[in-house]
């Protein structure tokens, strides 16, 4: 060993002398799904909701609220009656199958690549909460330290494989110029794939000149190097500020998640299936218009919908009609060819208590089920997404875990079936120590590192904590043992002049 | 309104002076599933597992500890070789058949009958653990009192249909008559369905006494007033015990649930595949024993399945693995025409925190999907089965009502569409207060009454309390606002007689 590795070992061990694990960044490619999607429709049944989409995209029309855009619409043969544009049957079956069915999105060290499509699946961390919430401070404004510290801690998760977008929205730095620090740290304490800023053209324009400082504009042509959220204002609405987003990502072949944010109640009717056919017609006007501003764009199918509490007026997170929506959606992706996002380890409680894992799981193991493809808000979702809960990252991320086991299905070879233990161990005897046991014992089961399974003596003994306070002291520990992925110091130097840059320039919107 | 209707109502309010609810009682009935069951292995995939399993009965064999058994099987044509029984493929088919695809259990009142099979869905409390746990006294043995506790509380619940057996065990009275305390308990506390004990066939047939005595021998040969769990002693193992009871329940034509209880990587293989492969075989075996024993019993395909950790030995609830395995049994089951009982509300953790809720929709949901027509443990199972918890039973049964809803699928129909709406509502409006939303809101969606869907600040104000902590006062609520189901006194005092004359008669086994 030569003098220098000695050293490093030797100061790296100093710094963190009370860790008693190494740093954990994430090992575990990304998964195949290879469970059958569920088919809670059938196929009449999915047809019916889209035809009516249709009729709703040619009798009732979609707005959008931008001059380029509406001129981009009426070159394309929309037709449009003032704000309102009405899609022909014809075209929207033309221009939805220029969208690839399957994209790979570039990470700035090319092994954390993610494949958007097919049987791949990828689960990146909540996005847009103003605030956080921990055992220690209880629920506070979002800053950028908290932001950084959930990049840290997306970073060190293997079974994250994406670094997010607005994870939390970090207040205490201006509006106007807080997606630079976001896109910068994305880059600078991850390097994993990430999202762009929608909130206009020009933040949108911002994010993509940042990946091209790290990306290069040529391999970004190529592949795209951002995956940028653009909701829809539903009902069947798309604003100047999301439009303008969309445009500087579709010219710049950049990829995009087109998604309606549907209550079922306020900007929906009721009906889960009336809720559906406004998703379905709402997302493919977003997914025909990207196409139109330039064929080809990587583009995603997205679909954020739930139910109000009728008495309360406030959003519902793990409903069972937010279920019977998601895997509708995903069948209706499925039919259209498109990469799907929806789902996620949504809860309405303010708190990482059983509640919220209740209400986590019931989406998400739907979300698994369904076959959806992009997974935002797959750790750390709280309250309804206006919190981000450092303990709720840590437990959804031991349930990601266990989907990816869960994705895996059943193994039907001979191995899996056991025929020769089966035949030899004898009635009074286990399976323990057998040679198949031996030969297996180490991937047979996937096992959580975090929940208890000791008995409950030991637990009582080792201080009878929640899984929620054993979270607490992990999340810490992980924040004490990051250890930031290599960046190339000019590429430092140059998004952090983009930036001094830019900050002099922006002025605030309002 | 007459005099007296009046004091009653007026002393029925003074009773509870406190309680801000009426005593809630069952008001809703079974439901039927009409969800597609998720199909995990293609149809080549579950003859496969089929047809190993015929081989393990045939070539392998299962052992019948109960000399009446092995003359049973013996005049039935089945090889024997000391203690174990070699099944023909054409046998296994045979009397596989003569089984029901479903049957009615009789509960006291009538209206409270259930269906077990088909689309039925039959949800029970946790059974068997010796422990039970809440938030003011921790974890402690469980007495007669707990017992009676579940059973008023199970009573009380919308979404459970059956009493269940088990649910704790009275470790405060005599091991050798508490089966008379638990089932007489079941009959006085609550008027649903119940389970018998299997124990010894002296405890089961104590149990069909009792059950006479309620609803008459004549009515119990049309259809079964007792359903109880028969557990194989895996690997491929029946004991005197519950071959003992299994005889007494299928002469008296009282249902059974025939359970292989297995653990992957110790008394079954580490592979799911191969698990799977010896609980078709013992199931196999209990079931067409039943129906050489008397054919036309209404007997049910059990699962109950995980597997162990296997750094600690310790069984590992809410696993991916076992939700593989829970979606393939079901399979086997739907293959075999019988009614299927696996799954529950499972969890590893000792207390009612995030990690028991994680794991126990990680089971309960693929419960649901898979097609579980009863379901054991739906509510109260705490640490691997080894206590029963308050707070949980409460927060389970919030579940239960979800799944309820979700088990009804998306409804298609114009009303459900929502046209309508979707055509008239514009791009600056809503749905709240729409005639479809006015018509609907009342069914539209699924109100938890329990969890918390207010703002952070309500939630707050109020106490800022985890869920589990509001369950605990939930279930002293209920307990409290408990109001016994009238029984006929003269089968009160018949049963007590009962219960007197067989606590003076038996004797202790050791």
């Amino acid at each position: 060993m030569s003098r220098d590795r000695r050293t490093r070992r030797i100061s790296r061990r100093d710094k963190h002398p009370a860790d008693p694990e190494a740093t954990t960044i994430a090992k575990i490619a990304q998964p195949l799904n290879t469970l059958p999607p569920y088919e809670l429709v059938n196929e009449e049944g999915i047809a019916k909701i889209h035809n009516a989409s249709l009729e709703i995209l040619s009798d009732v029309g979609i707005d959008f609220y931008d001059d380029e855009a509406q001129a981009i619409l009426i070159q394309h043969g929309v037709r449009m009656q003032g704000d309102t544009a009405f899609f022909d049957r014809e075209m929207i079956a033309e221009y939805v199958t220029k969208a690839p069915s399957q994209f790979t999105q570039l990470a700035r060290n090319p092994e954390r690549n993610v494949v958007i499509g097919g049987k791949h699946v990828c689960f990146a961390p909540v996005y847009g909460p103003p605030f956080v919430v921990n055992l220690d401070r209880g629920r506070r404004e979002a800053t950028l330290e908290d932001f950084r510290n959930f990049v840290k801690l997306t970073y060190q998760s293997e079974w994250l494989h994406h670094s997010g977008g607005t994870i939390v929205e970090p207040t205490d730095e201006p509006t106007h110029t807080r997606h630079l620090d976001m896109v910068y740290s994305h880059i600078k304490y991850s390097d994993k794939p990430f999202m762009g800023s929608v909130t206009s053209a020009n933040n949108a324009a911002d994010s993509v000149k940042m990946a091209e400082i790290v990306f290069g504009s040529e391999a970004m042509a190529e592949q795209p190097a951002l995956l940028s959220l653009i909701n829809i204002s539903s009902p069947r609405r798309l604003d100047d500020r999301m439009l303008g987003a969309l445009k500087v990502y579709a010219k710049a072949r950049q990829a995009l998640i087109i998604t309606p944010f549907l209550f079922s109640g306020a900007m929906a009717p009721v009906g889960v299936a009336g809720t559906l056919v406004q998703l379905n017609a709402e997302a493919l006007a977003g997914i025909v218009f990207s196409q139109m501003v330039n064929p080809g764009t990587p583009v995603v199918y997205g679909a954020f919908q739930t139910n109000i509490d009728l008495q309360s007026g406030a959003p519902v997170f793990g409903s069972p009609e937010s279920q019977l929506a998601l895997y509708t959606a995903a069948q209706l992706a499925r039919k259209h060819k498109l990469p799907f996002r929806s789902g996620g380890m949504f809860a309405s409680s303010k708190i990482a208590d059983a509640q919220a894992a209740y209400e986590s799981v019931m989406v998400m193991l739907p979300t698994v089920q369904a076959g959806v493809n992009f997974v935002l808000h797959a750790a750390g979702w709280l309250e309804g997404g206006l919190a981000a809960g450092y303990e709720k990252f840590v437990l959804d991320n031991e349930l990601l875990g266990m989907f990816h086991k869960f994705m895996k299905g059943l193994d039907l070879s001979e191995n899996g079936m056991a025929m020769e233990s089966l035949r030899t161990v004898p009635t009074d005897g286990h399976h323990l120590g057998t040679p198949h046991t031996m030969q297996n014992f180490r991937q047979a089961f996937h096992r959580s590192t975090f929940f208890d399974y000791n008995s409950f003596e030991q637990w009582r003994d080792e201080g009878g904590i929640t899984a929620t306070e054993k979270a607490n002291g992990r999340y810490k520990t992980l924040l004490r043992q990051y250890q930031p992925p290599s960046l190339d110091p000019a590429v430092d130097e140059a998004l952090l002049a983009f930036m001094a840059k830019r900050k002099a320039e922006i002025k605030p919107e309002y």
